[in-house]
């Protein structure tokens, strides 16, 4: 159904029709749908048509914009049905976003308990493990009956985010162990939850990185993981969902500094063209800058460039070169840190890998570059200038491309800010010396 | 405990202590520590300790390489043990990386109904979901009384990847609707499953690429998705994990086509120095071929050249900062398609933003260069050609920047292919083309 059918079906008031469409969707197709509403009472209206259990699942699909409107339009009453339906690390992400007085208006509304775990929670720092946490998960008690367990379980399933791994706490509330419900379907009924549970637990403590939590859970392969505090209680899980959009967020921060664009939270068409200005221009700031230097020594070679002015010719395919193969290298270092299939430890296997790889390309390409400007100029001087030059570059990029990730890691900086510009605006300063010594060595 | 302490114990024959302490270990950290065995006998004695109940786990977990010496060299009966424990998602992965000889060793040792299976998934084409599925779910039929499940489920449990979901089929194979554990175990135990299920439920087709099965995955934060085949029988389940590593997959892919690097699915180290030297060289000879014409492109302004060398003294800046605002906007473009925020049909909004980020950014540079040329050189001329030719560079290289990736993707070609590498070639020659007109036009 086409959202102009939507419309319609609202304009000729047909609205038992809408919602009998509307709850046979899923939730995020659901979201979808309200989105492409544009005016603001229409998309209220439809909002209120979905069935009280779903509402808060679709309210977690909208964009924020519209999660705002909603929450400042609906009545307190409803507001109150949302909120208390929501798990809490969505309500948490919501919070976090809101201004002041929005968020007064939901407080108000939450239950007292959940207010304190909300307040709790906005005290974790951002992008860590606290951060992605949420307080929802099911605990057992090591002495509980399996059969027991169950009980539990049918009373408290709703509210928890996941049920798929239990995990068994002690009167401290330290975590003595995990289950799957799985095993626990599988174990007899009259067993001791301590005598199948797993005591063999990957507990994550609240200030960890997101990073580290990702990386956590590619490396075991697990749906969820538990969180500790720092006196060892346990306090919340994390889920894979939100993994997911982790390892998504983090990627993008690695694109964008790889390009030299600051990071942004904001999706491209959301952010304004003066943020897009500000998150881009230092960086080119910067890289100008440097190329001003690289110019300054350009034109200290003034006059080899008068007397044989043919070589500037060859400084966009030298430049280019260079900053080509330095990217490849940089990228693949990059890359391969970030799966963690590499590091600082490996250096003298890349040095050498990437030695024979600057051997063979850069033979290959000078080999070329050298018939091509001979046949072209009939000029073997020049000729053999560009193909030694091609040859010292080719090493050289590959050395500066990979070695400026791995340095940076070693100093603790982000690998992925070692990427092509800073490495291209290095090497063009490399160029230029590297070309314009062998040329003079050779000419005069 | 270090490695070393493994060795000793195994010098000492204190098998019995070793054992006790790898099978406390997780399945994955066991892998880490037998990956860390040089020898190939040491290894197998220590694989060899493991609980067989455990022993499948870990060696999905193992390298690849150590994975190919275990089956040439176990015997018979394990390899049976092992294969027969495998998921079946897990068995294809490997089965499709062996050589024949190991492959038939293999299948020898498989049981026939298993082996029918394998030859199937075989069929499948790489990066669809039927490559990425398993089989291994648990089905039910709409007339079973929610406690006859759980009978089913205690009977077949052990063996499915997993439960989380179970799928409701009819006596055709169709899939008619879905079950979350959680909702079974809520469910009162005479009620019927199709009274409790959910008919609301998205199947993948096995024609399906990995990247549309991960956006699905993705939107509707599931951990699994059932995959039917072109007659709508269901045939498999694909499990969140698996989707995990096609994203890390993919994104690699992404950064490597970014850098002008054709895809490679090895890691870094594990690639010969030849074969990175191959997959490096054919961008790099195309990109220096379009920077020969870029070359003699410039060599057609020699008059221009030799008259005012001081010209050239630009040319690192003017084509760096070209290549940097082009890599940024073609960047943001890239990884806004990856993430479904931007498409062809958001072009206006897309030119009218980049446009004002160009003015702005333009402008910004522009009358920094303007001041710094014309306060070093006292050239009121050259400042004003360089200033003039920044704010069309700027607009030019962000014009460029963002269509490349999006006509490519209207073009049904890669986006990723029209990032830095290949645009900053394009402007390279823009950049000259522009600089020496404003400069004739305004010196002459």
């Amino acid at each position: 159904m086409a959202n102009e059918q939507i419309l319609d079906l609202i304009n000729q008031k047909k609205f038992s029709d809408l919602r009998t469409y509307l709850n046979g969707l899923k939730e995020a197709d659901i979201a979808d749908e309200i989105e492409k509403i544009e005016e603001p009472d229409v998309l209220l209206k439809v909002f209120r048509l979905l069935k009280k259990d779903i509402a808060a699942d679709v309210f977690t699909y909208l964009d924020f914009d519209i999660q705002k409107h909603l929450i400042e339009t609906i009545s307190e009453q409803e507001l109150n049905l949302i909120m208390n339906d929501l798990y809490l690390d969505d309500t948490i992400d919501l919070i976090e976003n809101l201004p002041a007085n929005v968020v007064n208006r939901i407080l108000r509304v939450t239950k007292a308990e959940k207010r304190q775990e909300i307040n709790r929670f906005l005290g974790y720092e951002e992008k860590t493990a606290g951060s992605l946490m949420t307080s929802e998960y099911l605990d057992l008690k090591g002495d509980m009956k399996v059969s027991d367990c169950f009980k539990r379980i049918r009373k408290l399933a709703q509210d928890k985010e996941t049920i798929n791994t239990c995990y068994i706490v002690d009167d401290t509330k330290m975590l003595i162990g995990e289950i799957s419900i799985r095993d626990l379907i599988l174990a007899s009924p009259t067993k001791l939850i301590k005598d199948v549970m797993s005591s063999n637990i990957i507990p994550v403590n609240t200030s960890e990185t997101q990073e580290e939590v990702s990386s956590l859970f590619k490396k075991y392969n697990v749906n969820e993981l538990p969180v500790q505090d720092m006196d060892n209680r346990m306090v919340g899980i994390i889920t894979i969902d939100d993994v997911i959009d982790v390892i998504e967020e983090d990627t993008t921060e690695d694109f964008h500094k790889m390009a030299a664009i600051m990071p942004n939270d904001e999706s491209y068409l959301k952010t304004s063209a003066f943020t897009h200005s500000k998150k881009r221009i230092l960086w080119l700031t910067l890289l100008m800058i440097s190329a001003i230097f690289t110019g300054i020594l350009l034109t200290s070679y003034e006059q080899i460039l008068s007397d044989q002015i043919i070589l500037v010719s060859f400084l966009p395919l030298l430049m280019g070169l260079a900053g080509n193969c330095g990217s490849q290298a940089s990228t693949l270092m990059i890359r391969g840190m970030v799966l963690e299939e590499i590091s600082m430890k490996d250096y003298f296997k890349i040095f050498f890998k990437e030695f024979y790889v600057s051997l063979f390309m850069g033979s290959f390409l000078a080999i070329f570059n050298f018939f091509r400007i001979f046949i072209q100029y009939k000029d073997f001087l020049i000729a053999t200038i560009i193909a030694l030059t091609v040859i010292l570059i080719v090493l050289i990029a590959n050395l500066i491309g990979f070695t400026m990730p791995l340095l940076a890691k070693k100093l603790k900086l982000d690998p992925a800010v070692m990427a092509a510009p800073i490495i291209t605006t290095i090497l063009d300063c490399l160029v230029i010396l590297t070309y314009f010594n062998i040329a003079q060595m050779l000419l005069y």
